[in-house]
């Protein structure tokens, strides 16, 4: 594989509290067998994106892109993972690392959203 | 009207934090016109949820259903939340209060975070 994706959330003390990430993972595996797909943390869950990022590059990545998994985008999503992403650059030359806008500003995402507020509300 | 629908998040210092979730606000009053739609936060932004619902209610609601914009379920959204209905309950006998799961943990909304992780990343 050339382009690996990195899944990238806040993390917590709370074990349950990354169920739904790795769950989005799961189903990226689901829609598109062989799509290789990791789960990074900023703090308090494992691993974090340094090794999630080393992982993908051993199995023979080139490219890495990295989602923010929030829903608002504060200063982890505009400060922190910039600055995380230009020290995966520098230790990794020869990779390319894209960065994506926070998840929960997609069009889709928010419209998918929306729906569901209102659809589930209605039943 | 007499259904509210309450957006619920953290809350955070930086004030483009919040705009995301007052876009799906704004995505649910476009495609439901006339749809009584609040945002309200746990901490750090306002309004909170009791300001919020006394918004609603004071605009004739009899019920109030409240989402937890979350993408992770962790102690906000399973301890915090509760408690905050449960004196809502006290403060507002005779209206109907219901607490939907992490929006996070919705399958629609999985799924579409899913394929658009997938299908940026392809572009």
């Amino acid at each position: 594989m050339s382009h690996g994706i990195v899944l990238f959330a806040h993390g917590s003390r709370d074990a349950a509290w990354h169920a739904p990430i790795e769950a989005v993972a799961a189903r990226m595996r689901a829609l598109a067998p062989g799509v290789r797909v990791a789960c990074a943390y900023l703090e308090l869950t494992e691993p974090d994106l340094a090794t999630a990022v080393q992982a993908l590059l051993a199995d023979g990545g080139r490219a890495v892109t990295v989602w923010p998994m929030f829903l608002g985008a504060g200063r982890h999503a505009r400060e922190d993972l910039p600055r995380l992403l230009d020290t995966l650059r520098t230790c990794h030359p020869g990779i390319t690392f894209t960065l994506q806008p926070a998840i929960g500003e997609h069009p889709d995402v928010l419209d998918t959203m929306a729906r569901t507020a209102l659809g589930e509300t209605r039943r």
